[in-house]
């Protein structure tokens, strides 16, 4: 399996950086008292669409030939990256087609929609959204961009890392939430091309922890009834992205929910950034791990910060 | 009534600058569409203690002489002037004795202890407030800082409108948050020096509208069961932040609470920030008048960002 290289990210960045923001690196004092690590936070939560998809989505649809972009391009999705896809097919003027499961917060579908794309509603099962993209694609010709197993997604995503490195060269650990491990592959490969000797550690909820289980046994494994509050992480890894992975991760580490919550609601108190539950998964290792981290310069991706208002997991004290 | 001048506000900026964050402005495309203004936000809710009132509290810590200093500085507040207080004061390793409301929200009084300030809890009544604020000053000899209606407390709020400006000179509008009227003044005065042709707007809660009466009859007139979700701006204006707002203000325009909840939701969802609902008020101001700010460089101080995360106002839909 040909895994990308960091010269097809430089590439990837090269080709991106005007449409995307290159997001602040934030720093907390307290935060840094409470763990006893020094921890750089790379905010992707202010990314376009509030998620780091948006580097890949844009990488992707600026990839394809003007004969392919011609039939626009579709995914399936229940969130940042169905969001990303369509910002990125509005602002090169193509179409944009997405399979959603019909149970997708409102807040997710209102986005997709805002962003001018077709929407067909689907069950929330896998089979359900495969068997309505094959419709899909069958009827419009339009190239499917997978949200994480794709070479050029992957390239996107990678260019948070470089960018992050860039700006905090002397990090020595990099911190990245795994769920089809499309950000988690792209800073590896940016991360240990840049610096071999920095460590990268995926960060990934114990009830979703199919990247974990695969990378300890070497075989691809699905997550069974994944269920957590990271809802970005639900999905399992690809091929793709578990070659890299094996080929360039150090480890990963898994968290309770608790601690997902608890690392959530630290850096919304502490630093007054809205993050989502995926993004804390990263802080949420560095609470329950604090010996591995203490007094270690740490990377952390917030991963986005799309969150319904509505419900959120702080309750009554 | 001799009124601070834009010299003093240098002097204090030049006093505090290496105690405080230079706090960033942001902008957001997707505000500025809905809104058609130019908007530009001026971020304390990432100042130190999570609000503008750290530079005034450290001002005025700081501007004290060394024998002044010895007995401590005391205060009574609910709120962020506190814990701005507590933190100023341990800073310069002197005592801070605080009055606070027993029905103050536990992340304040949390926020207070935590900086080593003594509190001594009384009623939530202005002259409960003021009677233990007395006993605890003839006890300890302390120097009372009062919240807002005080000369380097109000120079010290005045550093955040000039560093906008330094940083944003075209801006047109300015606008502020009204509650004691402590950052309104002190920006009304460093806006004016700089720009004497720019607009500087209180926003204040329509449920707690003595500044904006006071401002129209030219009398001070305290607010009569104020009630709003704005809990930062429950308070009235003070003597002296009443005459500097009269030499220096525009106008001063109030807004419903719904608007106040509208805003701050914006906010959250598309710059991906938390602020306090007083933070509000400035961009309902600009929801409730759109024609007012259409195409115009406004800037908005976001006052601070302390909300308690188990009781937010929103709702299901």
């Amino acid at each position: 399996m040909t895994i990308p290289t960091f010269n097809d990210i430089q590439e990837a960045h090269f080709r991106i950086q005007k449409r995307i923001h290159r997001t602040p690196v934030l720093t907390s004092q307290s935060i840094n008292a409470i763990t006893g690590a020094e921890l750089f936070f790379k905010c992707e939560n202010f990314q376009k669409v509030g998620a780091f998809k948006y580097r890949g989505a844009v990488n992707a649809v600026l990839s394809l030939t003007e004969e392919e972009a011609r039939n626009g391009v579709a995914t399936h999705s229940s969130g940042n990256h169905a969001a990303a896809l369509a910002l990125a097919a509005k602002i090169r003027g193509i179409s944009c087609y997405v399979a959603m499961p019909r149970t997708a917060p409102p807040v997710k579908k209102d986005a997709v929609k805002g962003y001018g794309a077709v929407i067909t509603f689907c069950e929330p099962t896998l089979e359900s959204r495969e068997q309505t993209l094959e419709e899909i694609l069958k009827q419009t010709g339009a190239t499917f961009i997978h949200p994480f197993n794709y070479l050029p997604v992957i390239c996107g995503q990678g260019t948070a890392a470089k960018e992050f490195l860039e700006e905090e060269p002397g990090l020595e650990i990099m911190l990245v939430p795994v769920g089809g491990g499309g950000i988690l592959s792209g800073s590896a490969i940016s991360s240990k091309a840049i610096n071999p000797d920095i460590k990268v550690y995926g960060c990934e909820p114990l009830n979703a922890d199919d990247a974990c289980r695969s990378f300890h046994t070497g075989q691809l494994l699905p997550s069974v009834h994944p269920d957590t509050i990271a809802d970005g992480l639900l999905t399992s890894l690809g091929p793709l992205t578990f070659e890299i992975i094996r080929q360039k991760v150090d480890d990963i580490f898994t968290v309770s929910e608790k601690s997902i919550i608890l690392a959530m609601q630290m850096i919304w108190q502490r630093m007054k950034i809205i993050i989502e539950p995926s993004s804390a998964t990263a802080l949420a290792v560095v609470l329950e791990k604090p010996s591995l981290f203490r007094s270690k310069r740490t990377g952390i991706i917030l991963t986005g910060g799309n969150v319904d208002l509505a419900h959120l997991p702080f309750g009554e004290r």
